[in-house]
């Protein structure tokens, strides 16, 4: 930390500073410029001391020079990380599409879509069993029920399985049938959830919150790598802005952002971004181009009777033609798509660093 | 709602509309203009109509014209709702200063600040047990013990008292000890949570989310009102702008726009918009002048010291000049500050509508 | 300055910064830390220094401690500027209420609504001439003419007056008829604007733009208060943000930031930002409360027929009522309010520091 | 226009409103629903129409059911306006990168930049000769004597030019020297200008304000077309969000939203949004995937010596390979790089539909 004394401080006030600093465990370094005074705190700072140190008479600023997270942080584990869920492998060079209905509505249409979804190249299946609606009188999803077709789907068609959950109390029984966790992006800050979530041994898909920074994002990962779960994963869905044209606004540029700072695989929602289905394809291979490890797109075989968001769910054959041009997209940025079922010579598990699986 | 075709839509598009606004149960209405078709759909909406008949071919928008909330709304309950919290008066002409500290730390520290702001005109006693922490390395709370502490400062103090929950699974225990349930902004829509609290027969204070609207807001409360429980505050506290000199930006117009469309009393937090003490008293007054029902304020006697938002605590005699401000200010705009102790005769229970207490 | 390296930074790194810093006349202050480098400059920095050594190999961060600003900067100029403008003062204690009509239309609304703004207290007058519209095919505002009338109605009055200028080809004569010169929010960072209003011997009022920061603020003040002319007042008039309930989010938090670090009096527009006359008188007030040197509202005796912006003229019996109040608050909060006529013996010009008149 | 009335409306309310449409020239058409009556007003509306209607008692809401701007809407114009620059083809399925130095500093540096360009296949050499800057202490451009460097190295390189122009009485020196004007972000709605510039016969390239909305952007570009200018381009380069990890937000859903409404070439400036020049090839290359006819990319050979935003600008080496991915990209996308010089046979005049030079 680097605190920097007002121009109007006197010496009493940075020798307050220098003992606060000295009983915080950490070591002062002064340095007299022409009109402040400022002091370095060298040392392993807790959570609370840029605040505290904040307050005394005499200091203008405190600025922190280290990020907050530890073990989302690149600087602790340099190399990407790798998942493998069920044989698909996440992150690095690999690039995978999750695709599936936005709520689990009945057996006919989720089969419909994954069959789909899978023939079209995706390579995990999503579907929601409980849905956070901001209208108490919304359809909020299926429940256990659902979960138990999510699984039927994804088993038949051989594909691993995504869901969110919004309730600590329903961890179990979410990871009693899906392969992945979900954390929403209302969720992104439900601590108790993050840490509940942190005990599974599930990968957890955590969604940047509508207004989080992604120094915010980060930590929330960090809550779930803290309690030793390492496979997480994170997803830009477009943040609120004054912008009225799309529901959200896509901030791709998070992207690259993140992938500086963490090891962690990131994805891109384009759908809940948008909000409009005709946005949704060249959205989604402008995440790739952009550098995501992958996409999650919500596609229904009868959008304008679904039970919701079906304005932003693509139809099964823009959704073909979608995959194939990220397929190409995804080779000239270096990456290349993940295709179920097709053997994975080229990347080998070391590329993952030490936690991979 | 009113559905309006594109331009360039035909005849056959139209009828479709019409077909489904039918077996939606919903009565069409049409209105032919120069250039597009108008289609109004008179009845009972259900909460996805509009999104499944925005997906018609030839529909340019679909618009709603009523609010998607009810018990909230003020055309539902026209007058103010007056609340009876263990004799104190919340809503209406009343208004009531809510202070404590941010977090319970220390017995001592409580009962020091509970003493101070009561004695300066506060009514109501905060502190916080469960504190949902950005990083999972900071504070989060005494918990149960802290609870405790503040039970038996309120009882020392004769304040009635409110503090945050965040789990589902904590809503008992908090119901023990507490007079009144905070919901954070960060667990606005924490729907469970929600549902939750309604089941109780605590008086419910919901948190504007950072990147909340007022109707999303106004939904939130739908879904504690929704379960039986009718005591509901709302609170502004700031929203997420591209601001940086204040830790949110505190959005003072939201209090006449919401005391418009809603009979429920609104608060305004200055502590957590602002995130700095020395802007948190002219900013209590100005929520006050603006026609608010009181504010909620962060107090503590060694902020510096604090395991928790320390920077933005006021001392106790700042709180003390403050309290007197707003007074004053209160009387000025047709409203009376609520002390602790004091025969209220002047408002009867009759101005509460049927609701109150 | 202060240049954080990288913890992955080498010696060589250190020392091509440390030359740089040199280089740019600057001194350097070495300091170790366990994991980072951080390298002080000290002395007086060049605008665009910060940029480029932000480049350097091995650069983290490098962060400015001293604000951009100088002339704006309370630490400049320590008193609070008071300016005189035909004997209205303004700044410091005093409390002035600017109002008029959006658009000077007619001679007829003009001198109407003229004569109700000063009967209930307001001390300077204000009406547009060129209007700065969103259309082209907009009314735009009776250019000249304009001027004339409101030069007419501010003789009539006794009150000074004050309209905007978008066109530094326009200065001239805007400064010919006016006795304040406004740049509105879209011109605060039209830079060789405010360089020519820099140049008149007018009070230049300068409303901050929909999505400028404070910093921006003060340094497009900067642009004024460099070119000789030091009368400069500021205006918080409601910022751009997702929230859509009123035109834009007045941020009344501004007033004390900005009171902090500058001189310069600030006022509010609370009609622009709420776009809605019921919400104006109590904007308004509350921006008295919070501490602003005044407020400017738009005032209409026939808004919906206005040819620009009626929905937020405040009525005149309304505009009455809320100077009222506007007068109580103000000296709750150690203000008072100007009257025009009344002879001001409380303050005296050394009030004002160097700059006033 | 639908003019929605109150609940609480009488039919005094809905009579006013009647005779108020038709006083305003347009056919009132009546539809009572269970709650509200809904008023069409059919025929062509004046701008001011909405707000005034707004304002009569019992009204609830106005909406508009066209857009505000007529010249610059696909619905006036179907195809893609296509121009032609000194033969090269700008919109439609033509991709353009243009690039150079922000602000011309030297021939020896432009030169070498404009060199580099080239080979790496820009089309359009750009560089800034009156620059807006933050501060009146920055560099701000070389004037007239920059203007005259660039048009020698376009002339040289036999590449068009574009350069930008910040106030009306610079317009005709600019068009003296530069092929195309740019208008900057922060004069998007300096109107007065926009007038100006719809005067000449030099195309317009048109930056989007950090808070404009895309309306506000097609109206802007309405008022360079109202004055006869045909020849407009649109540019998103990010807006002010409450993300601070990159300089703005880039918005590239805006690119799919503007292509729907207008006929207009859309290009996207990575450079600005970013500010960060790590981050701008991977967005310049997502921006050519989302679907724009180009990119504005800032290069500079000697970055950390740049007079101007220097650390956005991108080297040479990292153009060059980002050139070659964006060819790639674009042939997947359906669209194709211009190469100059290159003969461009595939694309005919027609195609441009009536206003393609």
């Amino acid at each position: 930390m680097i605190v920097v004394m007002k121009s109007s401080a006197v010496a009493e006030d940075v020798t307050r500073v220098v003992e606060r600093v000295c009983e915080l465990g950490l070591t002062p370094h002064l340095s007299k410029g022409e009109y402040r005074t400022i002091i370095g705190a060298i040392g392993e700072k807790k959570p609370d001391t840029q605040q505290q140190l904040q307050q005394l008479p005499g200091v203008d600023e405190v600025m922190a020079i280290t990020q907050p997270y530890k073990l989302a942080s690149r600087e602790f584990h340099e190399a990407d990380t790798i998942l493998d869920v069920k044989g698909v492998r996440i992150g690095g060079p690999h690039v995978n599409v999750i695709a599936g209905p936005c709520a689990i509505e009945s057996r006919e249409i989720l089969f419909t879509v994954a069959k789909a979804v899978k023939d079209a190249g995706a390579s995990i299946l999503r579907g929601g069993a409980f849905k956070p609606r901001s209208s108490p009188y919304s359809f909020s999803g299926m429940g256990e029920d659902g979960l138990k077709l999510l699984k039927e789907a994804g088993d038949e068609m051989g594909m691993p399985t995504i869901t969110e959950v919004v309730d600590p109390r329903d961890v179990d029984v979410v990871c009693k049938y899906a392969d992945m966790i979900q954390i929403g992006a209302r969720n992104m800050q439900n601590f108790n959830l993050l840490l509940e979530v942190g005990k599974t041994d599930k990968p957890v898909f955590i969604k940047r919150g509508l207004a989080a920074s992604i120094t915010e994002l980060l930590m929330s990962a960090e809550y779930v790598l803290s309690q030793g779960n390492h496979r997480v994963i994170l997803c830009e869905r477009g943040i609120r802005t004054f912008s009225e044209e799309t529901r959200f606004t896509l901030d791709l540029s998070a992207v690259p952002v993140i992938q500086e700072r963490s090891h962690l695989p990131v994805f891109v929602d384009p759908s809940h971004a948008a909000g409009k289905r005709d946005l949704v394809p060249s959205l989604a291979i402008a995440s790739i181009a952009v550098g995501a490890s992958g996409a999650i797109v919500e596609v229904h075989s009868c959008p304008d009777r679904a039970l919701c968001d079906g304005p932003q769910a693509v139809l099964p054959e823009n959704f073909k033609k979608m995959m194939e041009q990220i397929r190409k997209v995804a080779e000239i940025v270096g990456h290349r798509v993940t295709l179920w079922g097709q053997e994975d010579t080229t990347t080998k598990p070391q590329a993952s660093g030490g936690w991979a699986t």
